[in-house]
């Protein structure tokens, strides 16, 4: 099954009965079936919107009509609503290598960011400094710049490579995503964190592309703080609330800006003065968004027992298959590839440059295979362990192959922008 | 209809037949039948979470099945996903007096009252005072004030009755709730908005307890900023996403801290450099929770054709009603009104004071009559003029005559504390 896990170290051409024989030989292939998708798409876009795991509609279904339309105000404590925040968190734990108390789910990635650069800084009073990188995911850059700007302290935005190199005695903390959204490039999460612990600084891992898909091992390696997405590949459903992680030993001195009541230590004594929580829920704020919340605990059932090894050894072997198929059936056809090749140094997902990567991927998408297109020319697939097949990269690179070749892209409807992409 | 508005101006003791007639004469008696209510309860918690409005479940079903099941990322664009909050807005707009472009929803209450509070100090940079209430819903006090030392300004919590003469040309803006959570005593929102203007300051109105109860003529009145929440008298579900207003006249300058990458004039140019959007969508943060957002855009079509005005009054009737029952049948029981006895004065909901609320209110609530209890011993119940008829009222009173006068609420099993109350 990990056949194709380094596309350079395959010999021989790629088959179609090779390609079978690896899915026959899956060890997690059954997942697939804890999830409904639609017969016609082959569904390279869940680092974007998971899919959708069985069971969740019930579920939401039942927090509408009978703990919402029956129970009413009373499923705040009949229905566990009130304690949702820190029992999903709890769940995530396990999938990020944290203890079940360091991690709470609330608001969106943005805002964790923004109250972790925060706390951050505030652990740090004697240092000014935040680094990140250029081409991170905007909303890192700019809710760190805000929050940074609020202490006074400066962000240097650094080339990715650049990075390790200058974390020093200044450094407050680095905030870095694990997995790079348009590259699919992952930091060595390790190598980093050590270094800038050996600085005395503190590092901030947003996992948005790799929680769900690789083991994170945050406790191991000593991370300070995480964010990351309940909709990607943890499957939450659209605009699921975020999740953060707060190693222990951070968590009696966390102070953050956005006091909430959902924060305070009593909030229904109703208090004038804000008294901070303790622990993880002191990151809380307004009233949680119930049913999007209930939606993803409802989702993370779908990893209930997933060895996460074997979702890693999974996810390299289809990105390593759709690499190889890349090189082997588009060469000359003006793609170039812009995902390290080498597993260590990357995610679940492949990044590749086409000049027309725009209509190229509205034709694709018209044939059910879906990805996405970043700015200004990257094709985006995503290969989500939990439910895709070396079959599904198998097809879509014949696909792809079919539209260049054909030059059916070049159709004008497949040039129309929409609003997202 | 109106004969109970003012429980003062009322001659005779009320009867059972004259509750009837009321809900005879009831021009909005038909509302009732938008919602899907419990057949055994009595419902006085719609200030706290609103009733399932018809249809919200079917709504959510497809957006979880078909919109993101089947449609899954292309639903941003299909199904409307991505305009989703300033659509959601557009249609709160009219029932709190602000136009289409002026409102937003996104985040929490809590969330959206630091971002305004941030934004109005930023538009008034030689002033660094803010006046708010002693006693207001905590969160707004929390936010208000972690928000204004960000600006190195002071805030001033004072008496309500205080705040109107202490609005001076000192301060930047007043930042007050419309109908207050215990009492549900109603500030003269005209008067303090004109005061404030007359001394160059702005005004941010929590609406939490009046959006849905009663018309709020933001806009006659000038009103510069607001927020409020989608789950009360919207009945947007559990945890809804909030709202956001601010007038025209001051979107183009406005400024807020939280700047997330949905509020990005371009988000899907993923520009490292933040560039805020035009209008109201520059409050947005994060990409917002769509299974709660859409409920609430379900729910609010309880309120197609729905006249404020009668609902208004229909409003008044009820918690007059109840003002005067409580005066002909508790009297000498230990009770007593909190809630302004003028109708101008007070809101959509009635706060009466008993050493015993507590397991009053849980003996109550065993009965079906669903009220809340707010520290240190209000009995805290609303109205919700959408689906509560006076024959409700009247039977909670005789509930609660019955459950005091029996003692049944001596029973240990109603001391017991729940985490929320």
């Amino acid at each position: 099954m990990t056949a194709f896990t380094d596309p350079l170290a395959f010999d021989g051409p790629v088959t179609l009965a090779l390609v079978e024989q690896a899915d026959h030989a899956d060890p997690l292939a059954l997942l697939r079936e804890r999830f409904s998708l639609p017969a016609d798409v082959i569904y390279l876009d869940g680092n974007s919107l998971g899919a959708l795991p069985r069971g969740v509609a019930e579920q939401v279904q039942r927090a509408v009509v009978q703990q919402w339309g029956e129970g009413l105000i009373r499923s705040w404590n009949d229905a566990g609503w009130y304690p949702a925040p820190g029992r999903v968190g709890a769940r995530i734990a396990p999938l990020i290598g944290a203890q079940p108390d360091e991690v709470i789910v609330t608001d969106s990635t943005s805002l964790n960011l923004y109250k972790l650069v925060c706390a951050a800084l505030a652990l740090r009073p004697q240092r000014h400094r935040v680094l990140c990188e250029q081409g991170d995911f905007p909303t890192s850059l700019y809710m760190t710049r805000s929050a940074a700007r609020q202490a006074q302290a400066e962000v240097m935005a650094l080339n990715p490579e650049d990075v390790l190199d200058a974390i020093d005695e200044q450094v407050a903390v680095v905030v870095l995503t694990h997995v790079n959204y348009r590259t699919g490039r992952r930091h060595d999460l390790p190598v980093m964190t050590r270094r800038a612990h050996d600085m005395g600084a503190l590092v901030l891992w947003d996992l948005c592309h790799s929680a769900g898909a690789m083991p994170c091992d945050l406790g191991a390696h000593g991370v300070d703080f995480a964010v990351g997405c309940g909709y990607k590949f943890l499957n939450g459903g659209p605009g699921a609330p975020a999740f953060a992680m707060v190693a222990r030993r951070h968590q009696a001195g966390l102070s953050q800006p956005l006091t909430g009541w959902f924060s305070h230590a009593q909030p229904f004594a109703f208090e004038d003065e804000y008294q901070p929580a303790e622990g993880i829920a002191r990151l809380l704020v307004g009233t949680p968004p119930v049913l999007s919340l209930l939606a993803l605990e409802s989702a993370l059932q779908a990893f209930d027992e997933v060895d996460l090894q074997a979702l890693r050894r999974k996810s390299l072997s289809l990105t390593g298959l759709f690499m190889r198929l890349i090189d082997q059936e588009l060469g000359g056809l003006g793609f170039e590839m812009l995902t390290p090749r080498v597993a260590d140094s990357r995610g679940s997902q492949v990044s590749i440059a086409h000049p027309l990567a725009y209509p190229i991927m509205q034709a694709l998408i018209a044939r059910g295979v879906i990805g996405d297109v970043r700015e200004p020319n990257i094709l985006r697939f995503g290969f989500a362990p939990m439910y895709i097949r070396h079959l599904d990269v198998w097809r879509a690179v014949a696909h792809l192959k079919s539209i260049v070749q054909s030059g059916v892209h070049h159709d004008p409807i497949y040039h129309q922008r929409k609003a997202v992409t």
